[in-house]
């Protein structure tokens, strides 16, 4: 029973700490990453707001891509830490053009850090991560990826684009738990972060976090919960076994069948392809329609909706094909429930040719 | 922690024996019954012998109804027993004729037992069982019905049928665990299973089962299983609060959304409507095709069809929404998998309209 | 996903059948068995059951060794299905001497089968296994072996021991699930069992669980208790990481430091230790004492101790020391807490030297 | 299956935002507290940093009592901020003296905020709170209480103690999940967090988490852990069918009756039993006796102790009696082996006296 941790004669189960670095290089392989891997006991979005409070200080300035509140937030924890922040905002629900991009590195010339979100969960976008990637690396700034809502769906290979943070949660196409995510630290963001006045004795310390990995115990106390930790390597079980290229195959799939559905429906996708995100697919609601209306009667069916963010006048619904959603019993429901619903309001839907396509994307 | 029988210190879980007379009441509860609630420690074919076994004696004569194996096995254990049994079989894959259940009746004076299965996964039928039970009251004839394939798909009222000897199994419509099952009987099966030569110290003894229950103890040791009672206290839970009539009304509007599917698609179900279960619809494929290659087909969506039994002539191809399947989800991706597999197999199939009707039939 | 059986999407999880080889060959690995397994799904009283309907004929004659009610019930079981039973009954609550049983197969020359068990729980007492097995090989006798209360607390090595039938439950030493249970059997023993008349059809049926191993599915159906199946797996991951030779050892260690603690508190253990149960010791209690009384004493301490079933004049309370129960933690307090009911009643007991003798059997 | 807010069909489960409110009152309930209750989702370490983060303001003056690295935090926290703090610091290992807190209030007038920690299980101390409270209340000064080691082994009744900030964790005491934690807030605290300049938009901002409260939404999104979620409500049936008052007197009858263990042992706890904690209870090594040694004897015998911080010439080992080790087993265990350890040192130690007395406050 040692191995397990627990005798439970002997009390609660609690997560052996000599396991914390077999889980981070686990991690790391899904990632392909051979940077440090920090597990952050909380929501991505906290392993979020530990980068960029470590990051940020006085003197450092920033590019900040912003594609849905998340990018807002990340700006303005950078600000809350003293550090100057130049924000490039895309147009509403869309991905980031890339010369924007290139225009505000080349009129910023003191950029150090670029932070952006990979793919957005609100808008059902993704950003184009490569070629903004590589505007990075020629001007040598560091870079921040919030890869929470990709990771699974897309790849996502840390080593061979060169991302120097990026921050994973295994809850979405992972199929893991909520309550742990990951940090990919290279030794170049350390170099940033670990200077004068890195934040200390924190959760949002990533400082603290490299000092349990080094020295093979965390600095600040707090009891690490089991059931994330056991769920994780659970889930890591499973991952592996699968293999993240079938992961990404089965969300690339998903999201083709749900888009060739939705356009034989009479109601193409929000954004064309290769600006879409393969968890998440958003449809702009005809104008005479409200998006509340539309998840209601497909609530009915059983089948869950949800409202999107989009341009002022595009009002999106959006359709989930994440983790185990990505199959084609949930998008095929998603569809169909989508077109009756938009004939329950009057407007024309071809069920029955957003059925035939998203049968001959699944047969092929 | 003494209210769970388990303090983590004193070594690992089990199923406190005070409460199983609880259990006993809530299963009594769901099946409005208010006899003998017995649990079987196996899974319900298990529950099937136990009850045939203890019937069964030389001097007793039974009427056997026959619509699947299961009815076939029934008879063989009683027969085993030293029991006369006559058997009345139905058309292969059919529920069984009113009227042949009253002619074997009136011509066997002396049947003290009759036996039926409520409704059959092979083939997807439903028993009269009503009727029948009427013909059997009228004669004073103990009845055991096999319910374990109906329950929470069907009204199944234990008191207001006048049912003698009642099999069920959790892990169908009711969504539970599979390792124990149910047996309700009246005082009159007691007085036919108490006689002389009732068999003892054995899995398959409901008079060992009698005493655990009047004694609050069993008779024959063998440790209870703490996954299987705990998960059927869950199960319960949600049962109770879900409410029966909720859940058979789910497995109702999923059985007829999916018979309406096969009829837009120009494949009707097997058995009409007032002749079919509520947890599985069988489908007879055209004469130029063959059941596993359909399945295969609808296999690589996905999607989990499988071959019932029919008559010889007509091969079956079952479609399952039971238990988190009653679902317009599963329904939906049911109906137009097997559609796309007759397509691919060259033959018609009107995906569109089947879609749409299983919409029309969940919207209503 | 479908490493695990299971996407949450298609609905409740259940245990492939594919794995069922697998799981028996692990099995087989912890038993050094190279003969047939087969899993019983149910308790282990139902696998002994089955052991005994499944070779009972009219004409075979069985030599039964009778050491607890287990023992009585094997014989019934025979008798049931025809056969000759011959019982060998050692005295009340000690295990056979090797003589009566060397004296009963040389005055039975027409036996076929001796059945007896390991070690049994009621009076913590072990057989002379190896001993006996040598004396059956001689004569050819197919051997049957109750191993449920001692496999994992003692060596049982079914390869070396040469035994036919072993029969064993994952829920004692083992610390696994309760409602599955598991049979070695050699091809000796499958001459015995496939003979013409053969019970079929039944959970009682060995050959038809041999027909599931032969062909990869079960004959009967019933469906397969996902939580079992999936709790054995993971008891089976734990076992072998840890070594059945360290399961064994630490079941040992409690044993003689219960004895030690025992002897130290002048209340010696009711058989010497070679012929002691490694998972339960008895202690008889004083004379002028009830155990009942010092079990509800030691209750109020928080410490389970139960009643034994030892001679008439000589009453048993039992100390259990079985799987996560094989800890210094549970022998200590198990002693102690004797001791201090038998201070309660007026009854010299010796604590002090009782903890010392536990905590020098530990420390060594 | 609604009700469980799942159905396996539609994905993997997520916790219904509907059931926060409720979960906050069960836990509003064990604490009598009135105040707002606020959920963290992570260990209770950061919710401790989140109440000083969102207390700390320029121009804020707190006292803070230190008796422990914890209290070093906070004060850090609140410095970080902008805070003024005085600290009195207790002497090391110690609880503070209610005379040096009086002398540092009178010699601060403009104290807005005390904070302190209610009982430490580095040494197992426990601070004089209600006089504290008192002290505090009289000069109107805002409380705040880390009660994580603290609540369920003593009484923390937050309505009557008054006090303005507690937080708590599920993980000790209560026998609950690690990755959530809980801190309630009286109308008093809000209006100092709630002044400009509350920190928004963090996991550390309570303003934030009053939003969700305010408005049954959170502000900041990230998924909640579900299995978090889940194992606080079932941690709160259990505590809620135990009752508070029972698990209380049951950590307090383990620290008496290890206490007593303890004297009779020659080896009496390190401070006397008014200022300890019934968690934990820390014992001075012998100066010629290194902790780590004893630590790793006693380890071979299966018994976790662990180091304790105390004074620097009394170096402490701490005996843990925490949720399912208030038992008589693990107490037990814990001085038995603890004597065994130093006896093994060539230090003398009554384990013979050490069992008599554990048996003895047990038995009562």
């Amino acid at each position: 029973m040692s191995d397990l941790g627990w005798n439970p004669l002997h009390g609660v189960p609690s997560y052996p700490a000599e396991r914390y670095a077999i889980l981070a290089d686990r991690i790391g392989g899904i990632l392909r990453s051979r940077n440090d891997m920090l597990l952050v006991q909380a929501e991505a979005v906290v392993a979020l707001e530990a980068a960029a409070v470590s990051l940020a200080r006085p003197g450092l300035t920033a590019l900040n891509i912003i594609t849905s509140p998340y990018g807002g937030w990340f700006g303005q924890w950078l600000r809350r830490g003293g550090a100057t922040v130049e924000d490039v905002v895309a147009e509403p629900g869309l991905p980031i053009e890339i010369e924007a991009v290139a225009k505000a590195l080349d009129a910023g010339p003191h950029i150090k850090v670029l932070a952006l979100v990979h793919a957005e969960s609100a808008s059902g976008i993704l950003n184009p991560l490569p070629e903004i990637l590589a505007l990075a690396r020629a001007r040598n700034i560091v870079t921040v990826v919030d890869a929470v809502a990709s990771v699974g769906g897309h790849q996502f290979d840390v080593g061979d684009l060169g991302i120097d943070i990026a921050v994973i949660g295994p809850q979405k196409a992972l199929g893991g738990p909520a309550g742990l995510s990951a940090i990919s630290v290279s030794r170049r963001a350390w170099d940033l972060i670990l200077r004068d006045g890195a934040p200390r004795e924190s959760i949002l310390s990533l400082a603290d976090l490299k000092n349990w990995i080094d020295g093979g115990r965390r600095s600040l106390p707090g009891t690490p919960a089991p059931l994330e930790f056991f769920a994780l390597e659970t889930a890591l079980d499973r991952i592996e076994a699968d293999g993240m290229e079938n992961i990404v195959a089965r969300h690339a799939l998903a999201a083709s069948a749900t888009r060739a559905g939705l356009a034989a429906l009479g109601a193409p996708a929000w954004v064309p392809a290769a600006k879409a995100s393969n968890l998440m697919t958003a449809v702009p609601v005809p104008q005479t329609l409200e998006p509340a209306a539309l998840i209601a009667t497909a609530g009915q069916l059983g089948v869950e909706l949800s409202e999107g963010v989009g341009t002022a006048p595009a009002r999106l619904v959006r359709l989930n094909h994440t983790g185990p959603r990505a199959a084609f019993q949930t998008v095929l429901s998603n569809v169909v429930a989508y077109g009756a619903a938009l004939r329950q309001s009057g407007h024309p839907a071809d069920i029955a040719a957003a059925s035939e396509a998203i049968s001959a994307a699944y047969s092929r």
